[in-house]
């Protein structure tokens, strides 16, 4: 009997890494937004480390113009991850795409496309979008949430209906008898919603998986029926242990729900490690990367300590006079590590350089750090496994690979090969076609 | 001064080739539909013969279940040429894309992605959709042409203002003085049709091409006035030498309309050559890839020969009585050629072999037979260049880049080489940064 291992995926952006000055740190081509080169190669290494999948996320805009910080997304998810597709052998491929703006049949047609040139690697993160700037990109408003929800179950009822469509034996391709396909077995699928519909099919043969994995990223009651009816994979958020467990069951529990076995979803917490040869190091990668955006963090963090703090305290700590007074904002979950960080008596720059405002939760020193971090959260049940962010790619996926990984190997947290070829295989849920027979 | 040389590109469909049973053919991976290692090797082979492009058309959606021929597209267009600019580095990418179904800031999106992943390689072929059994994929009706065209023109207009939307000099991306883009040269757009809208900007760069090429394939009109307007290339449908002259003139004359250079408008007309050692040779070839539609076929070249014609006279010649009522049929314009091939007493079979069916016309025998039929089409000023439909790729494509193109070569009417790196290089058509300036 193996024991039960973490699965890792890796959030891909822009070409630069997930720390807004990325892009400038040292040895990073400042080209990489457009260098696709460059993207293969981060796939790559990741592939290497035997990560389940690449996460890329997706925002059908720019909020504002780059003046100094990168875009923090490639330029198209799916365009992206076909060319990845091309220099990668099983690392999972997946892209986040909007229910709200995309027609289902695009949709299943680009998807379906990934998951058949890649070899049944392909993964749908299925988003609504509710940012007024990316409805003015296609000349509309937003709906109300009940609306877009709605929208979100047509349109993936609709994608996983038209990837049955050609049901599993449908592609005989026999050259000695002459038959192409078996026409039985391919099928219009006359759906019609309220706000989507499509006659189907589409002209697509199954892949090696079947069809591509549902991901589901939103939080809330919406998110989690979403989830629980046709996710295998959630990408979570969460800043705590206990967060993240409370997630994680409350995703299983969707799952029950709706009728399905609750091990058919997987969920993933995020970490954002600052990984060097010791602490002080990976502090001053941190703040070398964050020069620039910390002083207009100051009075933010002050805000989560309950205190008026300003950039002239920049590289002091915190008073005792301040420490005393200090209490975690009950309006952001990190503000409890905050507190801690401070209490510890480094410089508010360094507090930042902890990560205390960041995305994810950041462990921040060496290898066996990172290490430590993945180990704790995933033996107290908080996780499946992470989605990890990487702070440069340049240089921190290989950090990632050469070094945290062999530690978690090493202690027979995680896997020292893929089992499998297909992204199901690596996430270990089903094959499927179509809309899953169980939901009502 | 150099002569003017002829432009090829090569259409690239569903990874057989464009006669119905390719994918059955000797030699013929059946499974190439779904291998995107086969596409890639083929658009190889084209650049191989310096090709200015690849063309992809596109339908979305399947007429009939493909029970013995394979379908003729792509899995989709924009994840194909994604995979094959990862396996070249000079030809042109060309894809079909609908105005009618997709909203314009995702295909300005993903055609803009294209064009900076390959270096400034994309085109598109701006369409408009007639076809109910696609609208049905859609949920959707068809509209009237007049509705239609009106959405192709604001589509167009928008995703060419969006690719504009970042200034050719927008990317500063210097890491010594921080500065990632210049704010004042990337501004929204905010276009307002009456069927489509967009505020932009879309975060996408300029490529080394500026944006990618419009590509127009419709006839008539409405079409007409699209090409004039927008169109660097515009993909052809004719039969004779002289239908091809007016349609040219047309376009031409289209873009002085619209107060452009007709010399940056390129047209190209259709050619489906089957080529062999000898004449009777290639119509074996074409006889086999044949065998199991030609039957179907005869009653309908009687149509056009005004005859009645059955199956069972396949194998023989036309009669003499048969020879002497034959008259060609108004309503096609390929009649004229099947009544010239079948005065020369070839079987119905063969008549069929000579393409008088097929969507281009067909020069049957040796490579010089192609070559000749180009060059007299080209310098009767029929075309700026062709676009090349091969019957078989898998032996098809390196016959006419190893035998065609050398001779073209030597006759001085095909360059040795590319003179450029990018599509409007190829095409000799100018740089373009969003919306052309001249139109009104």
């Amino acid at each position: 009997m193996s024991k039960r291992t973490m699965i890792l995926g890796m959030q891909l952006g822009n070409g630069y890494g997930s720390q807004p000055m990325a892009w400038k740190a040292p040895g990073v081509d400042a080209a990489n937004y457009a260098n696709f080169d460059a993207h293969v190669r981060y796939a790559q290494a990741a592939e290497r480390g035997k990560f389940a999948f690449l996460f890329l996320p997706d925002f059908a805009g720019m909020s504002k113009a780059p003046e100094q910080e990168a875009p923090m997304l490639t330029l198209d998810p799916l365009m992206t991850l076909a060319a990845i597709a091309r220099g990668t052998e099983r690392i999972g491929l997946v892209a986040t795409g909007s229910t709200t703006f995309n027609e289902p049949y695009n949709t299943a047609r680009q998807f379906k496309t990934l998951d058949v040139m890649s070899h049944g690697r392909a993964g749908w993160n299925a988003v609504t979008t509710s940012d007024p700037l990316v409805a003015a990109n296609y000349g509309q408003e937003i709906d109300a949430r009940p609306e877009r929800y709605e929208r979100a179950h047509e349109t993936i009822q609709i994608a996983q209906a038209l990837w049955g469509s050609w049901e599993k034996d449908a592609w005989i391709k026999d050259q000695q008898t002459g038959q192409f396909a078996d026409p039985d077995k391919i099928q219009p699928i006359n759906l019609q919603g309220r706000h989507v519909a499509s006659r189907g099919p589409l002209p697509i043969p199954p892949s090696e998986q079947g069809q591509p994995v549902v991901f589901q990223a939103g939080g809330g009651d919406y998110g989690l029926g979403l989830a629980g009816r046709y996710a295998n994979a959630v990408i979570g958020a969460t800043f705590t242990i206990e967060d993240a467990k409370a997630q994680r069951n409350a995703v299983r529990k969707a799952a029950v729900d709706a009728g399905r076995d609750p091990d058919e979803i997987k969920y993933f917490a995020g970490v954002m490690p600052a990984i060097a040869g010791s602490k002080r190091e990976a502090l001053d990668r941190r703040v070398a990367l964050g020069r620039e955006v910390f002083p207009a963090r100051v009075p933010y963090l002050g805000a989560m300590l309950g205190l008026s703090l300003d950039v002239s305290q920049l590289n002091q700590p915190l008073t005792g006079e301040q420490l005393e007074a200090a209490r975690p904002s009950p309006f952001d979950p990190r503000s409890q590590r905050a507190y801690e960080v401070a209490q510890e008596g480094w410089s508010i720059r360094d507090i930042l350089a902890h990560g205390v405002i960041d995305y994810h939760p950041t462990p921040v020193g060496t290898a066996e750090d990172t290490a430590d971090h993945l180990q704790e959260w995933f033996e107290a049940g908080a996780a499946d496994g992470f989605w990890v962010s990487i702070d440069v790619y340049e240089d921190g996926i290989d950090t990632f690979v050469d070094e945290v990984v062999p530690i978690l190997q090493e202690r027979g947290l995680y896997h020292s090969d893929y089992e499998g070829t297909t992204l199901r295989d690596h996430l270990g849920v089903p094959e499927q076609y179509g809309q899953d027979p169980r939901l009502g």
